[in-house]
């Protein structure tokens, strides 16, 4: 079981299973990847979905064992990926972005974003940009298509402005607000990322070809989807998942009510980053979005540049947002949980106690504890642990729009 | 000592000094009006700075004691009400909004603040409209006067959709967004209040003759000043409190980042009200107020009527805002603060104890402690009375813009 087979597998299972599967994530996540490719290839204890959405895939790569479907789907899409200028990186790899691993927190709460929205497995890049190192100061800048024309000003501005600060200014390259962000930031010279929703081969929407070749050529192109996958309107929403996790804030410049980039700014807030918006005329239909977010908790309304760097500086890493519904557990995995569930409310019991009574190992268990300590479920006495009483604090609700 | 003397002695009190006044407003709380008159006529236990504001207008009264002082200015008052068509009242007529005696709390944080802002001793008023009444369904929509089309639109649709609703529209009868906010709410047939920094008898400012007139004759004209008297910048900034305390809310539609109605929504903040703001263009100077106010905490984003209504409605009479700066002993008077100083800690002690430590009488320190133990500064046990372990709340922190 080398790292290559893990990588390999991983590699594989990004382009056998749509990206944003909570099972598939779960399951890479509790047997990890080898094991994962194995059950998808086979069937074998996954969900029927699952099976189902999969088989096809798993026909038309025409080999037997998984670990043949790893090795050969692998080689297949590193040839893709260089006949495309691309680049492709999974979790093992060091230009991944770490912060693409909060998604968990949002999956963990699909409940309220009534979607699947797991860390992707693998990413298709193109660019001189290194994706980690430029995610590290870095904000989006996301809006509606159908603009008018105050919002372009105002995406041009803060596009050119970010840029010029050293900002990347990430974007999905879609026509409108997106497309004039990412030509601000061209034109101060500046980094600027195009996360795209489907294959790198592609240059979509067509009227935005020359900028996705510029960004490709001086900024970096960013897709989880194989070459020739077209877009379509689940595959957005999918998208702006890793919009949001990839920055320390977003910024919507005009929506309307049911605009995709309220999702985006949606997921921004659910992983504890900087959601923002931009005011404008309260009878402009393509404000009336940024309005509706500006007068929820935890939405800064910004004007200026200034105003969105004094945002996002002041974001911690892992802020973990605590207002609205859904319960702290909800970020706990399965093992984690159990071992919750396994601590006296009064008495401490010792690391051992607890697995004994939550049917783990003790090894499970002290792997366990320290982060329910940290996350305040949990005190740590001399004793050994017991529950904190902690208020009921909860996970920010979030709807997808 | 009739009440008719008391409500001739807050009449002539409130033509001698200019509203406001700390000073003169802890004096008529701490020992009557009648007593407070006597020490202004004769100077006697008053600050130099306070006898020599009124010097003059005392030696104009042209009589001596101040009995006869306060008997003949209420006199000449009561006949220039009736030569304008207009009536006075003070806190002693039914038709007074006890809602203008939160500005105690304002005038107690007066360092905050840097301007004395105690409640009006007396009210001029002209119209139909009975003032407290009329207050109970009220909000303020107040702005710049140099406004753009903009700010024209949204406080004349403000001023109708409002007072189409029942509520009475708050204003000050400038130009700009005041007046066009009357505007609105008389086009609806709804009641207005226009709350002026001049005499009853000026239309100030011309331009506006015609609507000052029309609210004078359907809905109601306020100001704390003598007939004759000219609006000056200070005693707009001194109206200003008016229009917040008088309301449950304030909305501003449109301010620069100088404007005057800053101040207003700082009040409304100070004294619990809901505090509003309206977006705009980030590229419109006359919105950079607005944007100002609706990035602090606690000031609501409004873009239709029933949002207005949807946050005025949640708003308790006497919510205390404790954020910011500002200590909360500063909304007790001097000799609250006295008995508080006088409370122990730890021990219990008896009203009668605590009375013999402050050095006020045992019935001052029975009638202060409830107020004590209500704001939570102090806790009754069945042995008395001790200090309350409480965090360092603070009073809103405001600005005089």
């Amino acid at each position: 079981m080398s790292t290559g087979e893990e990588r390999a597998a991983r590699m594989a299972l990004g382009v056998l299973v749509e990206p944003g599967s909570r099972e598939l994530g779960e399951l890479v996540r509790a047997r990890g990847p080898l094991e994962a490719l194995d059950r998808v290839v086979h069937a074998d204890r996954i969900s029927s979905a699952l099976a189902g959405a999969v088989h096809a895939r798993v026909k038309a790569a025409g080999v037997e064992g998984s670990l043949e479907v790893g090795a050969q789907l692998a080689e297949r899409m590193a040839e893709q990926a260089e006949r495309h200028g691309a680049r492709i990186i999974t979790a093992a790899d060091d230009e991944w972005p770490v912060v693409l691993d909060h998604l968990v927190r949002a999956s963990r709460t699909g409940n309220v974003l009534r979607r699947d929205t797991d860390p992707p497995l693998c990413v298709w890049l193109r660019g001189p940009l290194r994706f980690a190192e430029t995610l590290e100061r870095s904000v989006s800048v996301v809006g509606a298509r159908a603009i008018t024309g105050y919002g372009g000003y105002v995406a041009s501005e803060f596009g050119y402005g970010l840029a010029e600060e050293g900002w990347t200014v990430v974007s999905g390259a879609a026509l409108g607000v997106d497309v004039t962000a990412h030509r601000g930031a061209l034109a101060s010279g500046g980094p600027t990322v195009a996360v795209m929703a489907c294959g790198i081969d592609k240059q979509y929407p067509a009227a935005n070809a020359a900028v996705i070749e510029q960004i490709g050529a001086e900024g970096l192109l960013v897709t989880e989807w194989p070459p020739g996958t077209e877009p379509h309107k689940t595959r957005f929403l999918t998208r702006n998942r890793v919009i949001a996790a990839a920055t320390k804030g977003t910024v919507v410049v005009e929506a309307g009510s049911r605009s995709g980039a309220r999702s985006t700014l949606a997921y921004a807030r659910l992983l504890g980053r900087s959601a923002m918006a931009v005011p404008g005329p309260i009878n402009s239909a393509m404000s009336v979005g940024c309005h509706m977010e500006l007068r929820q908790e935890n939405t800064v309304l910004v004007t200026r540049v200034d105003e969105i760097i004094e945002a996002i500086g002041s974001v911690g890493e892992l802020a973990l947002p605590i207002k609205g519904a859904g319960r702290p557990e909800d970020v706990l995995d399965p093992l984690q949980a159990r071992v919750l569930d396994a601590v006296r409310p009064r008495r401490a019991t010792t690391a051992e106690q607890i697995a004994a009574v939550a049917g783990v190992s003790g090894r499970d268990a002290r792997r366990s504890l320290p982060l329910l300590v940290e996350l305040g479920f949990v005190t740590a006495t001399p004793d050994g642990y017991r529950l904190s009483s902690l208020p009921q604090a909860t996970i920010g609700e979030v709807e997808e729009r």
